[in-house]
């Protein structure tokens, strides 16, 4: 027998190059399990992130100042902070909400999205910005944005007037859509071809795991797959491509199966393969329709149990984790 | 001979302990400058700042949230930062200004101010605020507020309106009397006897060198000396004092010779006594009159070139350090 020939497949000696989409607290879940593989797999960490929260603070200061919504930047870098009490204590800041009730004024505004929104504006550059922001914050891996320009999403929604459940309209913006109570039939994004984070195709292409959900499908995990130069990364990059599906339906998915959320993924990108859907046994239910949506995108389930014991729909970051490890381990 | 009897002077062996009080800029120009004096003296810098600031993004922040004014702790801050890549552009991010002409939301706001303020809100406690915002910066020293509770400053003045050169009025707010057209006769902060932070009490009576100015004689120098806690320290304190004198009169201290400025220590401070008086010869034109001023606060007048070389009032912190070193290193 000779040795195999080509070169490793997952980078086997060096780190693993994981490359991790989404937006919010889903993609904070799958940072935090990511960062606990360690010591059983060292891990170089990309995320990618959403842009186009209009929501909260992220929203005012979208309003007022018009450069990129940083929440969910912030929330991917605190996920990421090191493990250390002077670093603890800046993620602790980094989150920390101007109190008050007022909507004018600081209250209300995370500390860390005026960092980040004030390194944006002094040094010209998001990528740049971030990378400092993650250096304040000791963080084991990067986040970029997947545009440098702010998006905004719009949703065709059936039934979001109750009283007309029959009736489709347009809903703008990601906080109204997030929080829609119809049915969201299509998505698209303002500008509708928005330039792909360079950096964000570059770790893409040199991606040995790219990684999607779990998270709002339509405002956090579908968005990417409408930015064409990512799409385009995405469909050509040599990696393995992993799904995590959600533990519960959000408002902006009620009706949406399991299945469903599979088959969202394969519509806005029709050439998109899968090699593994990771989901929760108790949240699947019957596997046979969820199997089949992934077989179909040419994956393979795998269940294991990553909630967290409370029984509340959220990702337990040690036991993904756990269920991460020989996923990301295994030999091509 | 037999070696000299009793404890080294200045913590010989160990650093020197060097308290520097002020605000604003000319506390920024001395703790450069004390930075400067390594690595011919190792020293331990403790800066203890004025808290009675009303104006811009200090002012406004105050008024909207009630803290403490950030913008003298700030200036501190940023003067010990650590001279490395990430630090300096940390610093940087704290110096940066939101952008824009409105008063309103963001903009005019240094991005340090937000972050001190945040970090006060956070912690409860502004010295362990100070302590983290100065481990963010990797600063070279400690900056204390000279009071945890933020003061105001008012003052009686001659000839405050132009009109009246004569009439004697109250300016209240910092910012007013930095910038009052007339004449200071008298000073005292609101609530009259603000509680000295209890670890710039420790600082001062564990000094080996307590150095006063330059800055803003009435609005950054001369507070300190008006908080009884800090007034008794001062006088108890076993270290050595210094004064730097200013290279030209602000607003405030329109009409004050160099010699006044002395006076003015001493009429609020009877029973200061001070070792050494730090001028810059051209500045000072005639030194007799300095000279006794000096000596009436029992001091030695030690002139140097101190100032930057294109003929602006600044002090330059290289020349300021070369001319603290041997003041600073000498024996008692």
């Amino acid at each position: 027998m000779t040795a195999p020939q080509g070169p490793p497949a997952t980078g086997r000696g060096g780190p693993v190059r994981v490359v991790a989409f989404g937006g919010g607290h889903g993609l904070a879940a799958s940072l935090r399990a990511l960062r606990r593989c360690a010591p059983d797999l060292r891990l170089d960490i990309t995320a990618v992130v959403t842009v186009g929260d209009d929501g909260g603070s992220s929203g005012r200061l979208r309003a007022e100042r018009g450069g990129l919504p940083p929440g969910d930047l912030r929330q991917a870098l605190v996920a990421l902070a090191a493990d250390e009490p002077a670093t603890r204590r800046s993620a602790g800041l980094f989150q920390h909400r101007f109190l008050g009730d007022s909507r004018t004024g600081l209250a209300g505004h995370a500390v860390g999205n005026l960092v980040i929104s004030g390194l944006i504006e002094l040094l010209g550059d998001p990528v740049a910005a971030l990378e400092h922001a993650g250096s304040m914050l000791g963080a084991v891996g990067r986040v970029l944005p997947m545009s440098c320009q702010p998006v905004d999403i719009e949703a065709r929604v059936r039934g979001a007037d109750p009283a007309r459940p029959g009736e489709v309209r347009t809903v703008r913006g990601q906080h109204q859509v997030a929080v829609t109570s119809g049915r969201v039939e299509a998505l698209r994004l303002t500008p509708q071809a928005p330039v792909a984070c360079a950096e964000a195709v570059t770790a893409i292409g040199a991606a040995d795991w790219l990684i999607f959900g779990p998270g709002s499908w339509y405002t956090s995990v579908l968005p990417h797959l409408l930015v064409p130069g990512l799409a385009e990364a995405i469909v050509a990059s040599p990696a393995r491509r992993l799904v995590t599906l959600n533990l519960a339906a959000e408002k902006e998915t009620l009706g949406l199966s399991v299945a469903d959320h599979l088959a969202a993924l394969r519509w806005y990108l029709p050439a998109l393969v899968v090699d593994q859907v990771l989901a929760d046994a108790k949240a699947v239910g019957d596997p046979e329709p969820v199997a089949r949506a992934a077989e179909s995108l040419g994956a393979r389930l795998v269940l294991a149990p990553v909630a967290v014991a409370d029984g509340t729909p959220r990702h337990d970051p040690d036991a993904l984790g756990a269920a991460l490890v020989p996923v990301l381990g295994a030999d091509r």
